[in-house]
Formats: structure tokens, sequence, C-alpha cells
């Protein structure tokens, strides 16, 4: 087999190492892929840690031990961060989005897979380090989302159902009251989807009072499993009180303006 | 600004175009991220294309024109699909998935993103070099799947629902009869969910009898679009009649053998 270079190893470790974000690979996996020595592989490596480092496009981690290699973990600078906020803003600021009830039309957002791989770049951002088994969403408009988020760290999705469905197998259902509109709803989860014991965070689309989150809350316990995080695309705070209060969003939301156009402006400030 | 060099212009050049697949990126975007004149960052383009193709993960095209710049398209080798598909049939090869009705509890298999991101680089490598404008899908389960394919496939997603909710504004609904057990079903979608005379392709998870994909065709023809192609997870051949014919499967399904487990193999094959 003719040898791989330099550039066109790094070219195939970036890729591999983008395709498995949050995942250890064993230096094994490149020193066979391309027939090259250990010490090739980890100055190779040393290329594109700096390089992501430097235009802080993420970090790579060293785990030693039998079970060892290297893990690849997404980032985004603060200034990202702001910019992509911002930008998001400026989408939504537009009075046709305007739905009865002071919510938005969303769906063109939540399914732009641009965009919504960057949201999760963001959400994703703000849980780093903690360790999670699941990132749990209610269908439907989050979905993409979530299981984006779920995807750059590495873990599973577990997507609770609003009805209960035949390919599920058994399942456990809980009753909660919708914040906003007092209105009593069901979720359901299939008994395997999640383990007992585990951590979970809750990513959505939108938060109003926040009793979808609430319900998530207790569904988890039935599962004698924590939420530990919540992460939402936008955040209404016009709303009296939320039901819960240890959450991030990247867009809030204030109503509208006297032209009916949504007021937003960016939610992540540091 | 300290110069970029050739290694590390590549990883980023490489993270950027994984990132955005499908589009067209102008090379001015790479020439003022380096500071680097338009021929070096051709040279060091074409290094990430020959690598893509000697290792058969993907092609870049060159685009020209004023809109022109590079375009990547995942790819993936006969050789990979086949592997895949026989080890999602090993994964799905567990009498315990079975479900009452000749289902399959498959939600951790349509959960997990690293199963998701192969089976849609399979599925849309089935789809490229046809123009279209969306991928369609019924929610639940295979919105991951689905999104993933767009994500691929540089366009947008689009999630018909079962009911219809006040978020969604105006929305278009039909009837359908569900192939399999005959009862009727209804699938709705935001009005401004499509443009006119678009063409889509429709992923799913499972197919039965097909009568989902029928119904799409006929929703989308209230859209004055198309459809024109269709590809599932999991096709089950244990039905009388299939009411579409021209889909693709990365694995077939035909019930389940003498100790209750199913009985599955790949769909893909070359």
């Amino acid at each position: 087999m003719q040898k791989f270079n330099r550039n066109q190893r790094i070219m195939a470790i970036t890729k591999i190492l983008m395709e498995n974000p949050n995942k250890i690979i064993n230096l094994n996996k490149f020193t066979g892929m391309f027939n090259a020595a250990k010490s090739t592989i980890s100055e190779d490596i040393v290329v594109v840690r700096q390089t992501l480092n430097r235009l802080s496009m993420g970090t790579i981690e060293t785990i030693s031990g039998a079970a060892g290699g290297i893990k690849y973990t997404c980032g985004i600078s603060d200034e990202k961060i702001k910019e992509f906020a911002e930008e998001l803003c400026i989408i939504l600021q537009d009075k046709q989005r305007i739905v009865p009830g002071e919510f938005m039309y969303i769906s063109d957002v939540m399914y732009n897979p641009q965009i919504v791989y960057k949201a999760a770049i963001v959400l994703a951002s703000q849980f780093k380090g903690s360790k999670i088994n699941y990132i749990v969403t209610v269908q439907t408009k989050g979905i993409p989302l979530a299981y984006e988020v779920a995807k750059i760290l590495g873990v599973n999705l577990v997507i609770v159902r609003r009805d209960s469905k035949v390919t599920e197998g058994p399942t456990v259902s809980i009753n909660y009251v919708s914040g906003s509109n007092r209105r009593i709803q069901t979720m359901s989860l299939s008994k395997q989807a999640i383990n007992k014991g585990s951590k979970c965070i809750f990513i959505d689309d939108f938060m109003k009072a926040g009793g979808t989150a609430l319900g998530i809350i207790n569904l988890l316990r039935e599962f004698e499993s924590e939420l530990v995080g919540i992460g939402v695309l936008i955040d209404n705070i016009n709303t009296e009180k939320k039901l819960v209060d240890d959450y991030v969003s990247i867009v809030k939301f204030s109503g509208v303006d006297e032209n009916q156009s949504p007021i937003v402006y960016p939610g992540i400030i540091k």
C-alpha cells in the first residue's frame, strides 16, 4: 500500500474525529488505517489539536490506559456564540412569525440543519464537562436540535411521546399540567428507553412557563433518573412565573412590539 | 497575524467542509480566514479531494462562476455500505425486539446518533445527483434519520404531523388509509412548510405496506409538489402488497424464525 503523507493523514484524522465527537478513538485505528507508526500519528494529532485551539473550534483530549485514545470535543468561542445569537434574532424578528397566543412559527428554523447544528454546538458547549447519559426531548419540533446536541455530546437521544405507540413496548406515562394554559397533558416513555440512575439534559425548541420541563423531571423520577440541565433555543420571558429556574437559552423572546413584530435578543451573554 | 501552514489549513478546511455538506463555499472564505493566496488554497483543496477519493469518503466538486466555489459531498464505498448493513442486522437480530403485530422495538437504534449518521450517509448516497428541495418525514421515530439525510444533502427538513398544532399556523390536512391495518389516519402540514413546485424525498424508519408513503405523495400534491424518492431503514417484506414500489431500504425484515427472533438481512446490495 502506498503510504499516506502528513497532509493526507491530517485530513482523514480530522474527518474521523468530526464524525465521532466525544467518543474515545484508539490510536490503533489510525496506525492501522495509514500503516504508520504511533509516534507519527501522535505528531499528526498535535497539529490537529493546535489548529482547533487556535481557531476556537474544539479540543482534543488524550485518555490514557488500555481503553484510552483521543477524544474530540466540539468547541465555539464566546464571540461566535454572540454572533450566532444575533443572526438568529434577525431571522426571528419577522412579524409574520407571530401566531395567536404569543407563539412563534419557527419550524423553518428548527428544521434547517445549518441553524440547528450551530444552535446545538452553542447548547452543547454549555454542558460540556457534565457527565451525562442521555439527551431527552419531547416530540416534535425540538427533536432535530436535541438529536444534534446528543451527537455532539456523544450520547443517545431519548424522545418522550405525547401518545403511546404499539412499537414502543411497555411504557411509563405521567400526567402534567402545562404551565401556561393549565391544561392537563400526558407524556409517555418506553420502559426500556432509559437505564436506572441516569443523568439527563432536556433540550427543547421553546420554553414558556416550563411545565414541560417540570413534567420531564417527574417522568425521569419514575426511571430513578435525574435531570441535570435544561437548554432551549427560545425562552419566552413574558411569563409570570417559571416553573423551573436553572436553564440556558440562546434567544429571549418578550412578546411583540407596536408593529406586532417579535421582540427578541441574545440570551447567552458572557 | 501568524500565517497558517499547509497542515493547519487542511485541517480547518476539512472541518468546514464536513460541517457544510452539499453547500457551495466560496474560496474567498478560506483566503480571508488564512490570509493566503487563492492558488495556495486551491492546492490545499487538491490534497483534501485526493484523500477523500482515496478513502472513498466523499467528493469535492468545483463550481465556476460568480456564485461558485467548492462543494463537498459525503460519500461511502459499496463495501462500507454492506459492512454497515450487516452490523445493523446483528443489532436487530434480538428476539427481545419483537413487539406484537410483527413490529420491532427500534427506538434505541433510531436514537443512536452514530448509527443514524451512518444510515443517513447510506440513504443520502442513493439519492445524490437528484436535485431535491426537501427531505420529508412523518413524526416521530424517523425524524433524526431524516434530519441527518437533509443535512448531508444540504436541504431543509419537513416534518409532517399526525395532529395539528397551534404554533404551525394554517395547515393542510389529508386522510389516508394505513396499508397494513386499514385504519384511517390523518396527516397535516403547515401551509408555509413547502414552496410550490418542490421535489422531495421521503425518509422513514420502517415501511410496512407503504400507506404512509402513499399519504405523503397525496399530501405533497396539495402543495403542488412531487415525491421523487423514498428511503427507509427497515423494510418489512412480509407484506402482501406494497402500495409504493420505488424505494430503497438498508435492511429487509421478513418476520420471525422458530425462536421468535427477527429475520433480517441487508437490503442494499450492489
